[in-house]
């Protein structure tokens, strides 16, 4: 299953909304994450993101799609994810 | 055609493409937006976006897909688009 995680979560938390989801899935620009989960593995996920945010201040946003081949993606200007090696 | 942009835009270009893609696209989370586009506002889109933006400098990400029903949209915590209304 192919799956975009985008997140606005407040500064004292994201870091580690970071760190936990660079575990499952590529970073590809600020606040953006992609990649492919099977269904347990985003069980998984969804349930570590609730342990790490605070649900009344932070918003987390997750597409998925069962036809991971069926989506297109384009980059107009910078590729941050080649461009920004995180370590 | 259903569509997410995610961009990462230096602030001097950042309201601009904001205004711009509010005309075409759902305002969904920070750097987010969503929405149902034919293939000719897509392409209009995106060469709307490179008048916007300084490629060097600014990443936009474009995901699109022909199955608009397959895809799956959960939101954890705050939905942005309801809390936030755009004037």
């Amino acid at each position: 299953m192919w799956v975009i995680i985008v997140y606005d979560i407040n500064e004292k938390r994201v870091a580690k909304v970071l760190k936990y989801l660079r575990r499952y899935l590529n970073w590809i620009q600020n606040s953006v994450f992609e990649g492919e989960l099977t269904y347990a593995e985003l069980k998984k996920v969804k349930s570590g993101l609730k342990r790490l945010m605070n649900t009344q201040e932070d918003s987390v946003i997750i597409f998925s799609s069962s036809l991971s081949n069926d989506y297109k993606k384009e980059i107009i200007g910078l590729d941050k994810a080649k461009e920004t090696q995180i370590l």
